[in-house]
């Protein structure tokens, strides 16, 4: 096995699953820190500040990370239209989204523009309204460039599958006929940018999550090799029918080595 | 050519474009209404009242007819749920939509249940928020049959292109990944129960309409000869494109004899 950097880790189904502990993602973290290889909790979260990611962890998980180790969607978005704006001064933008993806951006100097934005940022937003999608829609058929944060369809609460980011970038695809430019995984985008972050390059980094469609064809994507954990979403036998398998596939991340890789 | 028995006939695009008037339009209506041929305005619109279009006609375009000559994409929603329902007692539904939807559907005795109804119907909401649409997923997802008013991926209005039905309901299919059953435009329904309220066999009937993708479809579905007056969206070079082309196309409806049929 590759001796590998960095490593990149989903949170939920891989480090816990919403308020249920798991105690082998804590003695994970604990290792890597030990062993003080970089790592960043790679998410599609766009509603919350790292900060808050952090505290979470810490409060209802008892895993002590830095902000630093964290990288949300918002994030990623925030660097991919910085990267993208460039020196152009074209730093304008309408987003349907909440706190974590509004103030990712604001740090990165966008100032939003209801009427002409440069570019449309659809994410999840839980106070959106038709208001918001038409001013979202009109710009996007006025030239503005549409970016979706991620494409998940639903999020997991207590109350069950809620409507995901995806899902609301899908009704403003619907109604302007225009494919978005998305930002989180599958999407390479958001591992290529926290690649960059961790500074290590992807041929010596590890992609580690629990959703074969997500966390894994990301990684694949970016050129990364993937760890996939049976304690999530995908099971066995729907990874068995992918044409690309995951680099390596474990059931507990206690069954990880950071030296040997997996081990029974 | 056949001599039509009754007439269903598109409105926006059709007898008006927005606030303007189209002379030829109401000049077709009044040979109707004096050659006594029954007819019926077929509007994928489901946030107004039947009385509500007959007014905006009359006030608007000085065209003149009851609500019995309105047939709205509610109305043929709640005629298709009642049908449906028939005497099985289950007449629960959750709505996201307007009064022209919630009335009808109120009018065929279906009450609303935000938490286990029998029916999901998504229509055009401009007061939709993220809750709303969380219930309707929820509940599909929990097994309520999931009904679209229409596919409509705009609106037009002074603005713009505003979001259409089509595009909340597509928000809703993509989050429950559940396809859901259309009534209006392109679909057949809608002429099916408007053709039964005439009381006409659909090869003894016409539909008119300026869009191919809404109304000629319905119509080629319905098995209903169409006309296709270019007085709208569809433009003949488009139209030359489709396989199945329209029984008639016109410039005006000043062109069309009710006896004779295109007439230069």
């Amino acid at each position: 096995m590759k001796d590998y950097q960095a490593y990149m880790i989903d949170l939920d189904g891989t480090v816990y699953a919403g308020s249920q502990r798991y105690p082998a993602a804590k003695r994970f973290v604990e290792r890597l820190q030990a062993a003080h290889v970089p790592f960043k909790f790679v998410t599609n979260n766009t509603t919350k500040l790292p900060r808050d990611v952090v505290r979470n962890l810490a409060d209802n998980h008892d895993i002590h990370v830095t902000a630093a180790n964290v990288y949300t969607a918002g994030l990623a978005t925030a660097d991919f239209l910085d990267q993208r704006a460039g020196a152009t001064g074209k730093r304008t933008v309408y987003v349907v989204g909440e706190i974590g993806l509004r103030q990712a951006l604001a740090a990165k100097g966008f100032t939003v523009d209801e009427d002409h934005p440069e570019y449309v940022v659809v994410g999840l937003d839980s106070d959106v309204t038709y208001e918001k999608f038409a001013k979202a829609i009109l710009a996007i058929r006025s030239g503005s460039t549409f970016i979706g944060t991620n494409s998940d369809s639903n999020i997991p609460k207590a109350r069950g599958l809620m409507p995901g980011a995806g899902a609301l970038v899908d009704l403003v695809r619907y109604a302007t006929q225009t494919n978005p430019i998305f930002v989180g995984k599958p999407e390479p985008i958001i591992l290529n940018n926290s690649l960059a972050q961790l500074g290590v390059p992807a041929d010596q980094a590890l992609m580690v999550g629990d959703n074969y469609h997500t966390d894994i064809e990301a990684g694949i994507h970016a050129g990364v090799d993937t760890l996939l954990v049976y304690t999530g979403v995908s099971t066995p036998a729907q990874v068995a029918q992918e044409t690309i398998q995951p680099t390596y596939t474990i059931d507990s991340l206690d069954h990880w080595d950071l030296q040997e890789g997996p081990v029974d």
